[in-house]
């Protein structure tokens, strides 16, 4: 039994919808879980994953952490994109892209695994754009904002899936766990 | 001997100004401590003070964590300022808030002090309004859009350290610290 850990619903659902591709299965700990700041997200990830693996024991769990860094915006919101969306949201980074033409921006992701010994991370990135507005109403979060292919990962249904940063990082994970 | 931790310049040269009006004197340990993620001030800098105390044993220190708090923006940019301003910077703040008729905001200090057994903290508050613009030179952080009495921090100079929330902090720390 391995346990996913996360208090957020929609990141939960999404990695079920890839897991069952691979055949496997989790179980769902809705749990906040402490995390350190920081710019580089897998540090956080993995320190978030020590923290938490002195509660676990030898109980086996991963944890995602994922973030939007946007170029023009010297990688804003990054690792704190919870925060920001919670706060200024979708709106707050259109308005602060308002006029600029430098619009790249990447997804990134970073599977913590603690195997009741010791830590490995996963990671995946997806490149793309921020959108002039607010698109689409599937996914969470910036999906509605960021632009890959021409159409917003909140356009994309399940296709997001085939692609995102999230399904990147766990790609390498469930490859690892099941080789 | 009582350290004061922190990697910002700024930061120590305002407490070391404040501190001669008490009498004070403190030991500078340039360093960068970690910090947890959270929405509130007080328990991060507690929470920071109890990592780092781990490491400091019998030493005493204190350190200092502050944010600027944006009502219009929920907040924003509250616990993660540092962050933010490195990245959006004060042009961020500004277009963010263009347009928007509720300019209120306030600063927050938390001051945690370790005495070698156990840790206090101080809080201090100072109200104010975000400005349309960028003005004056002193200062640092988000001091150059932040209004009291149709000044901004950056333009008050020493006697933004009369009313600062880091002033109003340090002087309950201060007082307790003299009594």
């Amino acid at each position: 039994m391995i346990y996913f850990v996360t208090s957020n619903e929609g990141k939960y659902r999404e990695v079920l919808a890839i897991a069952k591709k691979y055949g496997l299965e989790f179980e769902w700990m809705k749990e906040k879980y402490v995390e350190i700041q920081g710019k580089d997200l897998e540090e956080i990830a993995r320190k978030s994953a020590e923290i938490l693996s002195e509660k676990m024991k030898d109980k086996k769990f991963f944890l995602e952490d994922s973030g939007l860094f946007i170029e023009a915006l010297n990688g804003f919101p990054g690792p704190y994109s919870s925060y920001v969306f919670e706060t200024i949201g979708n709106e707050g980074i259109i308005k602060l892209m308002k006029g600029v033409k430098n619009r790249k921006a990447y997804f990134k992701a970073v599977i913590a695994y603690w195997d009741g010994k010791e830590i490995r991370t996963f990671t995946g990135i997806v490149e793309g754009e921020i959108s002039d507005e607010i698109r689409g109403s599937y996914g969470f979060g910036f999906d509605p904002i960021f632009l890959y292919s021409g159409r917003t990962f909140a356009e994309m249904r399940e296709e997001k899936n085939e692609v995102s940063h999230r399904r990147r990082a766990l790609e390498k994970f469930f490859e690892w766990l099941n080789a």
